[in-house]
């Protein structure tokens, strides 16, 4: 019992310290690991089991909406990202430089990409011609380094991995149409299979991507009132094709410049997980991507372990062949309680336990990682039950985050009023803006709050605030109400 | 028509260039192109289509024999590099070196992973402490970068993409076991999912992997007659764990070194699959790696345009359903001849052509890319004539490549004749092999032939070969017969 109980103790409670909490659970569900290369992660396979089921469910939707993976180099030449000005700026104090290869100093240095734009640009430049080529619709699965300060697992690492959609188009329209809708498969993605609820909004032109003409986010609100900007995605208008001479011979003979997006979602994605989700016995997993669905623990007495071992490994056999991701923890080495811990703490959605007198009873326990609740199933009507359960689990962990996003979510009239809410309760705070940088960098200042987004649906934002439309700090007209908060 | 013949004619023959023809079925089935970085290439859609369905086949086994995914970093600190002796000197004069990180000079240089043996082991010294721990069964999916002179699209490039297994054992047998586990997955996919004979050994110790104990290869025959190791699996016993203080406490108390493996394939496996399969009308894939299985080419006068889209919309949809990859060519602005060669190049196993004509008989024209054959299916049977084709093309194409390699495997007493088969028609010459170095050189002096692999099948290979047991080239006395090649 006090094995049991160290293991729990063994993580301190978010309550206590959240940031601690945080990297005790990526410790101690073997997540991840901090390694010899400053700022660089190891991803452990429990922490890319979880990755892969991530990237599974957006390979599928980016394939769905016509998208094709492809691969393009980690190099890129020193001059090619000079070409576009406000790019080269924004990324070259935060990269990795080769300058030796071999035994030979290069003439030009070469950046280890922080993003792709630069390189795919100059292929697409060579490869479209003809408005029959248009539109070129590809993503690319790949590690990216950006040399950062302070480092955390997973949220803000030097390497990480993620996708990087690029696409051209012959028109804006069309360029802004695939911007909304990489941001819609975005959002479906991590509500629908993360359990995430987020907010679809455009991002201020202060906060936007370097190079962009617009940039639109998903922002999510972790357990601790931070925000997190879990996905991008951006209309790049014309400002690569004219930098990198990408052009197209239009049906009425006119050479145009294309019109480009890119978008993309990180690694940061499983941090988002544990702190939206997590809780002080661990992870929690929504079904749809953990890599272990159900868990079995027999129960075993040794006079019964033989008995006990076959019924598990039917019933393994039996889900298994449903198609439910399940795994049989046979271990002699520990008991019980320690295995219900240690699969508690890796968020496995359910525990299904049996012993003798489940067999008894032709029935199995079933616990529910994300409210504890236990139930009964028949075995004959097992493979059902679990099914059911495991959708339950689903749609109950997205409610629960969204009900406490709802709860921490706030109205200001000024930024007083905004300031006393960040300050003492942190959460998403709606609030008219101005749309001046000036107004934005005062909450930056007084509060270290930003402008996460403005959201798409402005008609329900403004039902948040008051019915005055005027600036939050300079008390001026005001279009648009703007989400301010604290964020990762 | 004229525009058909173009087609054709602007790939090279193999006849009169292999080596030009290569690179023109690369750059005309659009899978690969030149990147502006020096050495690096870029992974097109249909060449990464490739690349992913390879992937998938292989990442199922990996997994089917135990193995976890994981993620260690891009970069490997220089000191951590230079550990194991023999290691850093195989790699370093290969390697590229990041110096600079944002504005900042690093105070030490960081490699760009040529191969990950050094970080893993650091990061396996930390997490292996006692016997339970063992064995570790970890494979990453990754880019590495090695500096190379001479680079050929996939076959020699200085960033390629591949998957590096690193496990760790008790002992030496369990690692020996694990070594020659992996090397039978390798063949089974190759042969069994590209459809490319190999023959699987062990390498000389001169041509193993820098740090290994043994080096186990499996090694194929292009249609050029050179050889291509398409896959190696390593013994590493104990020498890493010494350098890098791999211990575990054993059962019976004592601290012991582990013993580890490595294995790995890359991208160079798609330049085989061009080598081994292509002909001077393009790529041939084989079904069960093939993006696209059957192409479905609509014959459509303008007047029957309508009916013969419906019908090619209705095959499409019931391939599709019975779990086929199918593709359906509805371009206008192209005829169907120049649809045809477009697939033909790009090798896609199957195509399927539907006219008015076909619509009247209720039959579907199919004809095949490895022989060209043509065949009728009537419409009610489909699914089941196109299932049976599909197996029939991936037996045959790996019995032509059988034929291929065994019409290409010759004997050889003496380097003389060695050297007139080497020089006249390449191919495999299984030769008696003292094992001495010196031999081995004398080879390759005199006819730029490396000894491929010391077969498995020895019993196999010693019955191409004269009974007398006299080394090929100083006649002492041998124990074991060797295949020399050129090779890629």
């Amino acid at each position: 019992m006090s094995k049991e109980k160290d293991f729990v103790k063994e993580i301190t409670s978010r309550e206590e310290d959240s940031s601690q909490w945080y990297v005790d659970i990526i410790r101690k569900a073997e997540m991840a690991d901090y390694s010899p290369v400053r700022g660089c992660m190891v991803i452990r396979p429990y922490g890319y089991a979880i990755w892969e089921a991530m990237k599974a469910g957006l390979d599928r939707r980016i394939k769905e909406t016509g998208h094709q993976n492809a691969y393009f180099p980690l190099f890129i030449p020193e001059s090619l990202l000079q070409k576009e000005a406000e790019h080269v700026e924004g990324f070259a104090p935060e990269v990795a430089w080769v300058t030796q290869g071999g035994n030979e100093a290069l003439s030009e240095r070469l950046v280890v990409r922080p993003t792709s734009e630069a390189i795919i640009c100059s292929m697409y430049s060579k490869w479209i011609q003809s408005y029959r080529d248009l539109p070129v619709l590809i993503n690319q699965w790949a590690n990216v380094v950006r040399w950062e300060k302070v480092t955390r697992p997973f949220l803000r690492t030097t390497e990480f991995l993620w996708q990087e959609g690029h696409t051209a188009h012959r028109t804006n329209e069309e360029a802004q149409e695939e911007v909304m809708k990489m941001l819609e498969v975005y959002r479906d993605f991590v509500e629908n299979d993360m359990a995430i609820p987020v907010i679809p909004g455009r991002k201020s032109d202060r906060e936007k991507f370097a190079g962009a003409h617009a940039t639109y986010s998903i922002e999510a609100l972790m357990q601790d009132g931070k925000a997190l900007q879990a996905g991008t995605s951006h209309n790049l208008a014309q400002h690569f094709a004219k930098v990198f001479d990408i052009t197209y011979l239009d049906e009425d003979s006119q050479l145009k410049y294309v019109h480009q997006t890119s978008w993309g979602v990180s690694t940061r994605l499983v941090g988002a997980l544990i702190m939206v989700h997590g809780d002080n016995r661990g992870l929690k997993i929504p079904p749809k991507i953990a890599p272990i669905q159900v868990v079995i623990v027999p129960i075993a007495p040794k006079k019964a372990k033989e008995m006990v071992l076959d019924k598990a490994y039917q019933l393994k056999a039996r889900l298994s062949q449903a198609g439910i991701r399940v795994h049989l923890d046979a271990r002699e080495e520990y008991s019980p309680g320690y295995k219900f811990n240690d699969w508690e703490m890796r968020g496995v959605p359910l525990r299904l336990e049996v012993g003798p007198r489940d067999i008894e009873n032709n029935q199995a326990v079933l616990v529910r990682r994300d409210n504890r609740e236990k139930l009964f199933a028949a075995f004959d009507q097992l493979e059902a039950v679990v099914d059911q359960l495991l959708n339950s689990i689903q749609n109950d962990m997205l409610t629960a985050a969204r009900d406490f996003m709802e709860t921490n979510s706030f109205a200001a009239a000024d930024l007083a009023e905004m300031e006393k809410i960040i300050t003492e309760k942190r959460g998403f705070v709606y609030a008219w803006w101005c749309g001046s940088e000036e107004c934005e960098l005062e909450a930056k200042e007084r509060m270290a709050a930003t402008i996460r987004n403005i959201p798409l649906d402005q008609e329900g934002a403004r039902q948040r605030v008051c019915s005055e439309a005027k600036c939050v700090h300079c008390g001026r007209d005001a279009q648009e109400v703007a989400i301010f908060a604290r964020a990762y």
